[in-house]
């Protein structure tokens, strides 16, 4: 009965993005060997976005060309543009992501154009990443709420994540950028862009926690027939609209819940929580996620019992 | 489509017993004055074990004495035997809630006594409370799982259940104590418990966080049909094994999901997150919730920008 559930791997980009000072590429780079001890297929490395939107992934070209090339292991990278596209290219990325909101005032906002504007570049962007062979998945941002519009409508989404998979994406990844997702919803939209042609093999939820239901929501994208699953380690991230909320639903939460429901990831869950300590460590402040934080206090039981 | 369900809140008690400094008893009955603004309809006031077992619960008389009487909302007290169970009565108490594990070695690690006997002594503790027109809930800890013994057989707790309901209780609250439960046990213990003939609306569900799964572990509940879950302003509480690590389930995280997906719920939530934030200030220590910390972070910006 045990059935295989792929969890991608967000921290080193979309977990270390919200982090005002910036990592050492040295510790990114650590932390990235790290990870690869829990056996990932999937990790996002860095993004190719401009230096000056965000400082802390300026050395993304240093972090992709001091990588560890792992047989069956995939770093990818983000790319705002065809900018961004030749950037990576250049520094070897094999597999790129993109990314556009649902709601047009979080597109505006984020990339100061039209979601129109937006998917017309995105198109050009993944047909030559195709062209090139490269390996391409599409972010659709906002999809379960959008902090400025409130509720957006599935079919919005729908429509998007269709006309990037003719582009030529090939896994769209389904985000609740401000964790406003709840069970109900994830079912709707899920049913909205399957009954519109989207196969559910090709569907990703990225998740957010900034009100607890990530893994609620998860447990309704997985109950629909969802596969994959974006997570950063230890709940890595934040939300720009509320200093100190949470962010990305923690990969060792869900991946315990998965593995305990008998579910396949490939991962070894004590090395992924090992590489959250690193990070924390690394950060030196203390990070939300739920079983890292259990896992922690063992270890400091563990140790004060041998000290 | 609205459709109740019931949140019954542990804080005062289950919360703050995990504290090692002791909240003023006038702190505990500003939190309880201020809970009461959330419109609840069941809270767990206190607790009369022995004052030595929990000295944070030791003004429990002292308590129930100050709290308000509110029309529609209950205070419930927690007795661990015949004699908590006078003390609760001489206080004027009229609802309260008993307790055993469903696995042995917890039985006998937490109340020094094998199952077996407690059972014996709950079936007196419970009738007499019945006989004195007393509301009784029974909670089973350990359903999900024990720290000692591992997995736990379903078919223990639908025992203890029947004979707990047989014995006068009117709800039986089934506890994740340490958090080992999943969605998919979820919904094998109560499928167990429902053919063995304890009635679904007879069951709350009372779910920790201590690995991330206490709402995903909820919605699996309720979509079984379990309609009272127990939960923890701003995730008050903790696990005794690991320190540092979540206790119960977050109030605002289940009510915000619930309202949501639709439900209805009862409770103003914004009153919620405001009792939660005080009892953060009273303890001087942040607490887990999620929704609190969003909660908490959008406060601090509009503070900060008329400040």
């Amino acid at each position: 009965m045990s059935e295989r559930v792929n969890v991608y791997e967000v921290a080193p980009r979309d977990g270390l993005q919200n982090e005002s000072a910036v990592v050492p590429t040295a510790d990114k780079l650590a932390f990235c060997h790290a990870l690869v001890q829990g056996g990932y297929t999937d990790i996002e490395a860095s993004s190719f976005v401009r230096p000056r939107w965000i400082p802390q992934l300026a050395d993304a070209a240093d972090v992709f060309a001091r990588l560890p090339r792992i047989e069956g292991l995939t770093w990818w990278g983000l790319v705002p543009n065809q900018r961004g596209l030749d950037r990576a290219i250049g520094c070897g990325v094999e597999a790129v992501a993109t990314f556009v909101s649902a709601s047009e005032a979080h597109n505006l906002k984020n990339l100061n154009r039209t979601v129109r504007e937006s998917l017309a570049a995105l198109n050009e962007v993944i047909a030559n990443a195709r062209a090139d062979g490269l390996r391409v998945r599409s972010y659709i941002s906002t999809v379960f709420g959008c902090p400025y519009e409130g509720r957006v409508d599935p079919a919005r989404t729908a429509d998007i994540a269709g006309e990037l998979l003719a582009a030529g994406a090939q896994q769209i990844s389904l985000g609740d950028t401000t964790g406003m997702g709840n069970p109900r919803l994830v079912r709707e939209v899920l049913s909205c862009l399957t009954s519109s042609g989207v196969p559910i093999e090709q569907i990703a939820l990225h998740m957010h926690d900034t009100r607890g239901t990530a893994l609620a929501n998860c447990l309704a994208g997985l109950e629909a027939g969802v596969r994959t699953f974006d997570a950063s380690v230890a709940g890595l991230g934040g939300c720009p609209y509320a200093p100190g909320a949470s962010g990305n639903a923690a990969t060792e939460d869900l991946v315990h819940m998965l593995q305990a429901m008998g579910y396949e990831t490939g991962l070894d869950l004590d090395a992924v929580a090992e590489a959250g300590h690193l990070i924390e460590d690394a950060l030196g402040r203390q990070l939300p996620g739920r079983y890292h934080l259990y896992d922690r206090g063992l270890r400091q039981k563990r140790s004060a019992k041998t000290g």
